[in-house]
C-alpha cells in the first residue's frame, strides 16, 4: 500500500489536476477525524445536517455563498433546464437550512456538517479541487457568548483529533470600513487608502487618510498579542460603531480566555481580506508548524434572512491533517484457509483485523507475510510473525 | 426539527428534483451506519479508500463503469480542457485503484469505500439523484471462497447496522449466454429468444429455442428456493462452461450456508438484466419488508486489467435505511447561562449532549423547554424536565 501517487506521474495523470485517490490508511483516518470533530459539535447540541452536493446556482451563491461564485462548477439540470452548481462551500447551505427548513425551530439554531466541497480552479496554495469541509453554525444569537461558543467549539474539535499548540487570530472586519465611512473621502483616494491598509503600508495611510490617519495607523500598529493589542486599541479615538465593535472584541476575548487561559491569541483589528461577508468578530485558527490556517469563521448575515445574524466556523480537513502525525498502518492477522470461521470472528469481535487465506497454502506463514500481515492465527492462537 | 421538506412544496422547490437536505437526527444516523458498515469490511482486512467525486470521463466509464454512461453528469475541466464526469458508481473507481495505484500490492487486494454518487436522471423507482454507495471489492482471486467472502461480508455489514431477515438471491449471468452460444441461431431469432428469456416467457422460449428449449426452460423453471433449485439444475443437460458455472454456484452456496445455515437463499439462474458486466456469480440482497434490493454484487473484470478478475458488493444506504426504524432524536441537557463551564464539560465527557443558554433567562426551565431540551443542569445536577 506504499504506492505513492504523487511520485508516479503516469498514475497522477489518471486523474484531473487537484483530484486524488486517498488510500489506506489515510481514508479511514480521515473518516475517524471527521467523526471526532462532528462528535465535538454534536456534544454541544449542534444538529448534524447533510445538504446535497448539487444545488441550483442561484441558491448556492446567496449570502455567504457569494464569495465562491468564481470557483463553482456549473452543470445544466436536464430535468429543470436550470443551472446548478457543485458546492464550493457548505456555510451557505447550512444557513439556508436554518432559515428555510428550520425557520420554525427555536433560536438559536445550532447546525454542524462535514462533506466534500469542489472548486473549478486550483492554485499553489490550494492545489486541491476537492477538499473536506467540517463546520458548525450558530444561527440567531447576536451575543458575544455565541461568538465565543463557536470559537471554543472549533478549538475543542481540533483538540479532539489531536491538534496541539493552537493559536487564535481575531479580526473585526467591520472596523476599518466604519472608520473609513466617517472620513468622507472621494472614491479614488478611498480605494487607494483601502489598498494601503490591506498592504499594511503605514506611510501611505498617513499620506492619504488625513484626519483618519491616527486611528487607522493605530489599528494597523495594534496588531499583535492580545494584551498589548487590547491596550493599544483602548487608547484610540474611535467612532461609536467602531468602539462598539471593539467592546465586543474585548468581551469575546474575555469569554474565550476564561475557558482557554493559555491559548495564544493575537488580534489583527485592521484585517479584512477574505472576510468581506462578515458582519462582526471573525477569526482564524492556526497550529504551530502549519503555515496555513486550520480553519476560520465569524459572524455573518445568513441567506434567506436579511434581518438575521449567525456565526460559524469552517475547519479544513487537509490542513488539520498537516498538523497531525501520519496514521499508522493497522496490524492484521492472517487466517489460513480452512481455519474454523468462528475463530476469526472472535478475533474481529476483539477489534482485530483478519485477512482470510482464500486458497490452501503449503507455507501459511510465508503466505501471511506475502499478504503483509504481522500476525497469524495458528491452532486457535494469534502468533506474531517475526 | 420536525419540518418535513417532503410535505412542503415551497421548500422542496429550493433544491433540484432528486436532491435533498438530510436533517437531524438522520444525518448523524447515516454517518453512524456508514461507519458501522465500513468497520465490518475493514475488520475483514478491506482497506478503506476514497476516490474523488470527479474523474476524467474516459476513466470513469471504463470496465464496470460503462453501465453508468447514460447517467453521468459531465463537466468541462477548465484546466485540462478535457471532459470530466461526476461519479455515478464507485465500483470502477475502486477497481481502477487496485489495478493502477496498487498494481504492485499482493493479490488478492481487498478495498472498501463509502461515498456519494450522482446521476443525471431520476425515476419513480429511484427518485434520488444523490445517494450514498457503500461497497467492497476483492480483486485478484478467482476462487469460490472469494465469491462467498464478498457475500458474507455484505450480509455481516447489513447485520451490523441492524438489518434483519436478510435474503440472498444468487444469479449466474453467464449461464444463458453460454447456452445461447451453443445454439448457433441467427441474430434475429437470437434477439427474440433473449427477450423471451428476460420476460420469463416459457412458451416463446419453447417456440424459438429449438434444441436448446429444454435447457433454457429448465433454467427458467429452476428459479426458486436453493434446495429445489439446485436439484432442478442438476438434472439439466448443460454445455461444459455452463456446467462449470453451475458447479461454482453449488460451491458458493455451500460456503455461504456453512456460515449462514439459516439464510434464505433463492437461485435465479436465467436472470441477466442489470448484471451485463458480470462474468461469474452475481447476487442481490433483500430484507423482509423492503421491496427493492438492499444491495448487489458479483464477479466482474476490473478496468485497466483485462486478464484480471474481481468480485465485490454495493450496498445502497437509502434502501438500508428503509429496513431500519427511524432514528430517535437524542436527549439534550440545557445548561443555563452562567453555569460553570466545567460542569457542562463533565456531562459531555459522560456522553451527554449539552445546549448552552447564551443569555440569562428569568425562567431557565421554560427556556430549556423552548430549546427542546429534556433535561436541565441545576446546581450541578441533571434534572429531568416533566
Amino acid at each position: 500500500m506504499t504506492d505513492d501517487p504523487v511520485l508516479d506521474p503516469a498514475l497522477t495523470a489518471l486523474l484531473p489536476a487537484g483530484f486524488r485517490d486517498i488510500l489506506a490508511p489515510n481514508a479511514a483516518n480521515e473518516a475517524r477525524l471527521i467523526d471526532a470533530m462532528m462528535s465535538t459539535a454534536t456534544g454541544h447540541g449542534y444538529l448534524r445536517v447533510k445538504p446535497p452536493l448539487i444545488e441550483f446556482e442561484t441558491s448556492l451563491l446567496q449570502g455567504p455563498g457569494a464569495a465562491t461564485a468564481e470557483r463553482v462548477f456549473r452543470l445544466m439540470d436536464p430535468i429543470s433546464q436550470r443551472m446548478m452548481g457543485l458546492r464550493a462551500d457548505m456555510t451557505a447551505q447550512a444557513a439556508r437550512i436554518a432559515t428555510t427548513r428550520l425557520k420554525n425551530a427555536p433560536r438559536p439554531v445550532r447546525l454542524c456538517y462535514a462533506g466534500e466541497v469542489l472548486r473549478t480552479t486550483a492554485n499553489q496554495l490550494n492545489p486541491e479541487r476537492e477538499v473536506v469541509q467540517v463546520g458548525a453554525e450558530l444561527i440567531g444569537s447576536p451575543t458575544a457568548e455565541a461568538d465565543a461558543e463557536i470559537i471554543l467549539v472549533a478549538i475543542e474539535a481540533l483538540r479532539a483529533v489531536g491538534v496541539e499548540r493552537i493559536s487564535l487570530d481575531l479580526m473585526v472586519p467591520t472596523l476599518v470600513p466604519s472608520v473609513l465611512a466617517k472620513l468622507g473621502l472621494p472614491a479614488k483616494p478611498l480605494s487607494a487608502l483601502r489598498q494601503a491598509i490591506d498592504r499594511k503600508d503605514v506611510a501611505a495611510v498617513e499620506e492619504i487618510a488625513g484626519d483618519g490617519a491616527a486611528v487607522l495607523v493605530g489599528l494597523l500598529e495594534a496588531a499583535g498579542p492580545r494584551t498589548e493589542a487590547m491596550q493599544a486599541l483602548s487608547r484610540l479615538d474611535l467612532p461609536g460603531d467602531a468602539r462598539e465593535a471593539l467592546d465586543r472584541l474585548t468581551e469575546v476575548v474575555e469569554l474565550v480566555t476564561a475557558v482557554e487561559p493559555d491559548l495564544s491569541i493575537t488580534l489583527d483589528p485592521a484585517e479584512n481580506r477574505g472576510f468581506e461577508y462578515h458582519t462582526g468578530i471573525a477569526f482564524s485558527l492556526f497550529a504551530r508548524g502549519v503555515r496555513a490556517e486550520m480553519g476560520r469563521g465569524g459572524r455573518y448575515r445568513p441567506n434567506h434572512d436579511p434581518e438575521g445574524t449567525a456565526t460559524g466556523f469552517t475547519l479544513y480537513l487537509e490542513r488539520v491533517l498537516q498538523a497531525l502525525p501520519d496514521p499508522k498502518k493497522p496490524q492484521t492477522v492472517f487466517v489460513p484457509h480452512g481455519t474454523p470461521r468462528d475463530q476469526a470472528a472472535a478475533l474481529r469481535r476483539d477489534g482485530r483485523i483478519t485477512v482470510a487465506g482464500l486458497t490452501p497454502a503449503d507455507d501459511a506463514e510465508a503466505e501471511a507475510r506475502r499478504m503483509g500481515c504481522t500476525f497469524i492465527l495458528r491452532d486457535g492462537q494469534v502468533a506474531a510473525l517475526n
